[in-house]
């Protein structure tokens, strides 16, 4: 009978780097560079809600990190450390062999230690806290938004939305764009490096889990204005584009979650220092749209009139 | 409808003390002082496995606190701030506002903030992480028991093993009697203060959580060593003694959890501080034996006979 205890000498104990005391304690002990402050965040992921029983446990590894260090990534926060708690309905070794692969492939790859966690018994739920350090008083925030602002985005928008269209089968997609298009939902890419990049260049930063107007919606009302944005300027990537009508296209790339790109705001000075640095990270940032002082979000459309918006985003008990 | 952010800011959200920044961004801002670690320990707590669905949310609220409070009083760590995740199958205002008030009667108490969290619609579930500070260097671990090291326990043990034979129907107490003993296992006294205390007098230190035997045997693996106990010596409260045979009662002080006191390991000149603190403290300590170079656990019952042992704790996939 494979005991707790050795589920978790067998696949959660791992060298641990930057770390005084990992796993096997009754709690991990870090140090905090001089000069920076910890960021700390934590996700819970239910199956059934947030991801499906039967999904790849090597993708579920990976995404429950990179929800997480997405969250560093819009602070500007350098992931350092995480906490993993696991309730399973049973000790499935293949299960936790692979789920952990996946974890640890993106963690090798950010730097991230595994230092604590705890497993049970009871529905597949994952509950990850995530630690970064970030230099002391240069974190972006949400509240950081200034009048005049240029709003930007990083990537394409709308893919996971999409993505989630076809698993569904609301719409069907070549295999080879499928090929593409999955990943984008399963298993995201934290904007990490982009997000240390902003420290000092962007005033706020958040990640867009919930959908653009929702998450941008967070930075007006906790920086005290509002904002105009134009829909023809919105990244969207071809099979959004080549898969969507215009208006659910425009409405995945509005409202859709889960592509955890970060949406954040910037003097207009620093808008060629910030085109030089998407080159440099091989990322498109798009500039979509300005801070301004009537608070409110108002979209244009194609033809430069608002749009009347509905769906603002995803609300976890709507 | 009740959005999750209204729920956010109307139970979760309350000034933070000693937080840059709190609950409602990507992340939590907190610094730790200079010459200080961090401790950081979680805990997921299930309805049906670690509580009953009906359980009251006040204690329940203390509880899920308590327990993380706990590991910090095992590493020695001063607590100060935490994350609390929360799957609810519905927005239960009365529950929620119980729930918080339990949780924030003891975190008021003990000086911890909450910083972060999560709330998702999905089986009761709660995961709390809990951060603190420790002298750099100083935190006591599991693995620092040195062989002539008396071992004490704080408080009694098996009065949650009692509680829960009690709440199962499995033996009948007096109300009065019930009255005292069912705290011990709703709402359990974390021993943050007397673990701080321990910074510089003990060697090793752990909760106990699963059961005195389980617990020890933690330490005697990590460090290398063996330990002596007596059952005789063992702290058993009024109730243990009066309700239990003394065989039961063996079992209860030996495996039974849930208990959250302190075991730890101190040198033997240290004896008479210890006996000391306690006194301050107002908290029974009581040396219950003495670690030994041969790497096994010898339990000698009232005649100095070893008895053998079955039960040697809780495992949560057994």
């Amino acid at each position: 009978m494979t005991s707790e205890f050795d589920l978790i000498r067998r696949y959660f104990t791992r060298p641990a780097s930057r770390t005084v005391l990992g796993v096997g304690d009754d709690a991990a002990l870090v140090r905090v560079a001089a000069g920076r402050e910890l960021a700390v965040s934590t996700d819970m992921l239910l199956a059934g809600r947030h991801f499906l029983f039967e999904d790849d446990p090597f993708a579920l590894g990976h995404k429950a990190l990179a929800v997480n260090l997405s969250d560093m990534a819009a602070m500007g926060a350098t992931p350092r450390w995480a906490l993993l708690s696991i309730a399973l309905p049973e000790v499935n070794e293949r299960w936790l062999s692979r789920f952990t692969e996946g974890w640890f492939a993106l963690a090798d790859q950010q730097g991230v230690a595994l230092i604590g966690g705890d497993t049970t018994k009871g529905p597949l739920t994952l509950s990850v806290t995530i630690m970064g350090e970030v230099a002391k008083g240069q974190a972006l925030r949400r509240s950081g938004a200034k009048v005049g602002d240029e709003i930007w985005v990083s990537g394409t928008l709308g893919d996971a939305a999409l993505a989630l269209a076809y698993l569904q089968r609301r719409i069907q997609i070549a295999p080879h764009d499928a090929a593409v298009l999955l990943p984008r939902l399963h298993a995201p890419t934290p904007q990490v490096k982009l997000g240390q990049k902003l420290l000092g260049l962007a005033h706020s930063a958040i990640d867009i889990s919930d959908g653009l107007l929702a998450d941008l919606g967070h930075i007006l009302e906790l920086s005290g204005v509002g904002a105009q944005i134009c829909v023809a300027a919105l990244p969207v990537s071809e099979n959004v584009r080549g898969y969507l009508h215009d208006e659910v296209a425009r409405n995945a790339v509005l409202a859709g979650g889960d592509d955890y790109e970060l949406c954040f705001t910037a003097p207009a000075k620093q808008h060629d220092a910030i085109v030089r640095m998407g080159r440099r990270l091989k990322l498109p940032l798009t500039c979509i749209g300005e801070i301004t002082r009537q608070r409110k979000l108002v979209v244009l459309d194609e033809n430069n009139h608002p749009l009347t918006l509905k769906e603002q985003g995803f609300d976890h008990f709507a």
